[in-house]
């Protein structure tokens, strides 16, 4: 161990700023591109002929309709944060007055858990802590969505306008956009936490213990704002997205992203609200919790006793590493081998993942060596305790960040329609939707497979090298290559959105096939979603076995009735919580098709053009079913842990939390490639690039038409339910933790004597 | 404790004995009815006009049809038995080679584990007793399988004539034979099992402990069997089912079970080897394994101990008593209150459920009172021994049929167009086949959480009353009215078979319609299915629990790698075994599909109904792609637990016992639910019995194609990959079951050190 304090309080907060400074040039440079008057100068690049319609016209629309997703968006993030602020409040004050109550509402200091001759912080003052580490992780997430939003939406039409001039300029805008996003999501994160803990530790003084449990609020704050930005934001995607298809594609027969079409707005809303806000808030929540998960484990393992401050803060160092190494990532694709045609699109983003992950691993091997003790022990609660070396934990963590690498390869090669699984899915269009729809769930089934054995072995790495330590920091070494993997994320939504107001500003076909080109790679997204699935295992399992430690139950003996009862009805929660979230798009995109009907059937002029369809009622419409709709599921989540642990014991929701952990995941990432493959056959067909994708076309032909209604299924499969169950395991289980001692003391009222 | 040892030798097979005579009275009864020449008397009823066709020829073609029926079931079940000859050949040699390694192929006898002052039989004598015992299991499955079969092609004609006459006495004919079915197979594999006890009993004397693990084989030969029985039959009949519609109904537009159609014949051979030997085979191994496991957890409890043989035979009272009980039932339905009209179909249906669990329920006290000790003890490996009072008992197999019970109720308000899901699931067609699938999938989800609390109330209270032979009885419990489960699940396939041959026979639209009424309450096929897997998730969980005692677990705690990687791989098979049938499936169907487009291009006057097709290409087409497609998913749940017990060890294993039976029973329900759910919402839209299904349909309408989608989507679900996860879970417990000497002896290679 070479590293001393001075430099972890010197690196982990320069590269927060670094990655804060990184993501401020690259919006600067997306700036350059301005919307609503010309100051583009050409620089030398043919622009597109805009069919007569002349520069300063188009770049007006492009700027109004900007402005009304912008407006859409920021309407409905508003109004969520609104309820979330009354949710916080409330759940703030639970949170103080369950945690308070284990010591008895009592100011007194008490004796240690861990060594009951020193004296910690009153039960009160704990209580206090984890509640201010609530709401300060409620809002760096908050934040994360909301910036993410920001950007995305001011970068969609600059994109857009960038097509004009070629495919490499476009990507160079969308993709910086995405950088920005993906840089001060991770830089955020990091800074809070740890400001949070150098100011909590003034307070807490040498009560590691006490100090890292109340930190782990941070983590509940974060993933309970995920849940609903997740659940909320995929809700009002779909519906939009699903309720605009089925008027417009399917009745009036008009295009995608028509500007006759009243619910055209709300749908790119939907994009940004549900893809960007919600994966944001999503995977922040992810990297604060498997942090907060090493965090608890380390502060009662020899680091802890030792008051060994670096080693202490090593999951700090890692996603400190991790945003220079995505730093230096994202300079390869954006000036080092920068995209000049539309071939390159999908290698160079490959080349990120790819990138990223062999730098990662020699950032984590410097790290382990030099910034841990050469050996050292973990303590498991009822359990001998684990002597570890260093290069123990690079493995830890390198398993997890190549896990990573696996289970997006996976993805891409199941959801990819370069390769047979996906082709095979097209062809089964040949005889209809059914056999489509059949095949597409088998495949989906399938891709479960090997992502399930890449996480298995990273655990039993971790596991057998480091105990729970091991799981925490294989988590973490999964999402240190978090800003990419945003970045990669956001781009996604952000050409998506280029490509409907090329459409809706009435741009010429050529730069309509350019956008096009741009979200031809629909990889990203699943891929994106393999990641958060992926990472969500990981941490719970890490949460889950802080959980355990922290409520002093010694096994988790699945063989006894309260732990197997946990087990089994723990794997039905995702079941219950999917058919909550498709049923609640099922009802918000009826509410979308009546209105649109509405509007078409009401408004004279605006099939042919002539008037304006009233874009802002449907904007209003989504957002009030979708956050109308997300409070039952919502519900479901986060009462479930409260219920289960007042009720029915700490035993019986260590069960809980394991089933659905194991069923989660699989439901998680089948549904999330299922969609992906389906969205691709569609694409596959449409685009016709092959002789065999040819004689499934063209557009309007019966094996596009199954091929539709393939992607129309997936769609609230892949955008809402699957992902919100990354969700549903991770925040079961850091509401666990935090509530732990409550329900250790207090709990079990009914299996109790 | 009253009862004596003569009481249990005479009761026993006394029991056994009145099921097969009943079965015989009424195959007899059912043999009235007269096929291919005319001894019918029309006993005064009126006999429907067949439109100028003469009963005899009517007659005759309709023996015909049943001819060639029968003979491709058997020609399926034969080529299948002689696949599965050779299959159990292989696998008691691995039985007995494996269990004869353990004490190094000794013939000395050894130390008893219970007791090591007594000696107890050689490890190849018990290897041999459990091979036997395992030849005799898949024995009695086989002919348990092929019995079903016969009855239903027996009375599938029987049933269209009676038709005839009325809808009430085809009734009686169809669920007569289906109670032929019930019976024989309740009756055959208690008097097997018993007898096997008996004689297997003269050579271990006191060895209670080796003699039950020597049993353990059989429910392992009945779940072979019945592992390629629901798989293989289940490949066979919907690609027979899927094939015939593609071509026919879809691209050559003739209705269903039209003689046209070449693959017509195949369809309804489907209907008898999936549905009914599939079914048979499958719970007759739940009724072996149940049994079993009950039997080994109690011959290490104080029954074993103190050499009570009428209480060690507890698990088989229970089944006699079920025999009688059922009995009765029956009489109720076909005697008592005889079927008029077609309203009284359904409710006759579920007052059979009703009926036997009221009557089973006094039964169950009786033989609880009567038939055990007033107090006894458990023994758990790694706990303390349990005390257990006989009215603790009473509860636990009580828990097990009510939670039957309440699981065919919530099966059927899912899944009969009487009630709100069905109908909005109907509803959704109105906006297409993608929204239909979005309700179903949803459907299919909710439809998860009722039964799984019912399972987990069930499993809390035998827990914790009877620990692991709690669990064992009341899954003896829930299949206690197994006969009249049986009886109700053959009548729905020999009904369908029924109208598929008055279609062929071209009798009169008011037969056809007739025997349509038969089938209208079609979620018996989904009630049946409901019993069928939450008994699978009950026996499975007790053969676990014996699996853990018998390889001397004290614990399987989850928060261990090796464990938490069992479990979270476990969770994934039932997926990766999911993609495997489907896939298969649509294979199937694709060569079938193939072989009918073949033969109405090449046969000439075949679409004119001048030419007969050649019907008995496709039933082969259909036997060899079945009986090809179902080696990779057997082989998955056949070598799992060797590969894991042998290479991971015994802790590994038993976390992917847990994994995969928490798991598996949500998606086999959910599969089963949704697919019955399509289907039925297809029927409430072409009955058009309601307003609102009035303006759903008619047939043909877009509403109703979507629903015709939705419904073959189904169709692999809800009868291959559904139902064959049952036998996935138990299969895996009762082979870990017998083979755990193996692998606590010699396990674990991988994991070791």
């Amino acid at each position: 161990m070479v590293l001393g304090t001075t430099f972890v309080l010197v690196f982990v907060p320069a590269s927060a700023a670094v990655g804060i400074l990184f993501a401020l040039t690259q919006w600067y440079l997306v700036s350059y591109v301005t919307v609503g008057k010309s100051r583009v100068s050409n620089n030398g690049y043919m622009q597109v002929d805009e069919d007569g319609i002349d520069d300063a016209s188009v770049n007006a629309k492009c700027a109004e309709i900007q402005a009304a997703i912008s407006e859409g968006s920021e309407a409905f993030l508003t109004t969520m944060y609104t309820y979330l602020a009354i949710f916080m409040g409330l759940f703030s004050v639970i949170i103080f007055v369950f945690l308070a109550s284990v010591g008895g509402f009592s100011f007194d200091r008490q004796p240690c858990d861990y060594d009951q001759t020193k004296s910690c912080p009153s039960s009160i003052a704990s209580a206090f802590f984890s509640t201010v580490a609530f709401i300060l992780g409620a809002l760096t997430s908050t934040l994360s969505g909301y910036l993410g939003m920001k950007i995305a939406t001011y970068a969609n039409a600059r994109t857009t306008l960038e097509a004009r001039k070629g495919v490499g300029k476009a990507f160079a805008i969308a993709f910086r956009s995405g950088a920005v996003m993906g840089f001060l999501l991770a830089a955020n994160g990091l800074l809070v936490l740890f400001l949070t803990i150098l100011v909590f530790k003034l307070y807490f003084g040498d009560d590691w213990v006490g100090l890292y449990e109340a930190i782990t609020g941070y983590g509940l704050g974060g993933s309970s704002v995920a849940l609903f930005g997740r659940v909320g934001g995929g809700i009002y995607t779909k519906a939009a997205d699903v309720g605009a298809d089925l008027v417009g594609k399917v009745e009036q027969n008009i295009p995608e992203d028509d500007p006759r079409n009243p619910a055209v707005i709300a749908d790119n809303v939907g994009d940004n609200v549900g893809d960007i806000a919600g994966m944001g808030a999503d995977l922040f929540g992810s990297f604060a919790e498997s942090t907060c998960a090493a965090l608890v484990v380390s502060s009662i393992s020899s680091f802890g006793n030792d008051k060994n401050f670096v080693a202490m803060c090593f999951p700090l160092l890692i996603s400190s590493a991790g945003i220079l190494v995505c730093l230096l990532t994202t300079l390869v694709a954006t000036d080092i081998m920068s995209v000049k045609g539309v071939k390159e699109i999908e290698p160079t983003l490959k080349r990120q993942l790819v990138i990223s992950t062999v730098l990662m691993t020699v950032a984590i091997f410097l790290i382990s060596w030099f910034g841990l003790p050469e050996t050292f022990t973990i303590n498991v609660v009822g359990h001998e305790a684990k002597v570890v070396k260093n290069w123990h934990i690079f493995f830890c963590v390198g398993s997890g960040l190549w896990a990573g690498l696996i289970i997006g390869f996976v993805t891409e090669y199941f959801t990819s329609n370069a390769y047979t699984p996906v082709q095979d899915v097209a062809d089964s269009c040949r005889t209809g939707a059914a056999t489509n729809i059949i095949f597409g769930l088998a495949l989906g089934y399938k891709s479960v497979i090997v992502p399930v054995f890449a996480i298995a072995v990273a655990i039993y790495l971790s596991f057998s090298l480091a105990a729970m330590y091991g799981i925490a920091v294989a988590a973490l070494g999964m999402l240190s290559t978090l800003a990419t993997g945003l970045a990669i994320d956001a781009y996604g939504p952000i050409s998506d959105n280029a490509g409907g107001i090329a459409e809706m500003a009435g741009m010429s076909h050529e730069v309509r096939e350019r956008t096009d080109a741009l979200t031809r790679p629909d990889t990203t997204a699943a891929i994106g979603k393999g990641f958060a699935i992926g990472s969500a295992a990981l941490v719970s399992l890490a949460l889950f076995g802080a959980y355990v430690s922290r409520a002093g139950i010694a096994s988790v003996d699945v063989i006894q009735p309260k732990e197997f009862v946990g087990l089994i009805v723990g794997a039905m929660l995702p079941y219950w919580f999917s058919a909550m979230t498709m049923k609640s798009v099922g009802k918000a995109a009826l509410a979308m098709v009546e209105e649109v009907r509405r509007q078409f059937r009401t408004i004279p002029g605006l099939m042919e053009g002539t008037t304006k369809p009233d874009y802002k009622r449907c904007v209003k419409i989504s957002t009030d079913a979708s956050l109308k709709e997300m409070i039952p599921p919502g519900a479901l989540v986060m009462l479930t842990p409260l219920i289960v642990g007042t009720l029915f014991g700490v035993e019986t929701l260590a069960g809980l939390l394991a089933g659905a952990l194991v069923s989660g995941v699989q439901i998680a990432i089948s549904a999330s490639n299922t969609g992906g493959a389906w969205d691709n056959a569609k694409k596959y067909i449409e685009a016709g690039a092959s002789e065999h994708a040819k004689s499934l076309g063209p557009k309007g032909s019966d094996a596009h038409k199954a091929a539709v209604i393939g992607d129309t299924v997936g769609d609230p499969l892949k955008d809402t339910s699957g992902p919100s169950l990354n969700i549903l395991i991770k925040l079961m289980a850091v509401e666990s933790l935090v509530f732990a001692p409550f329900f250790a003391a207090n709990g079990g009222w009914l299996f109790r004597g």
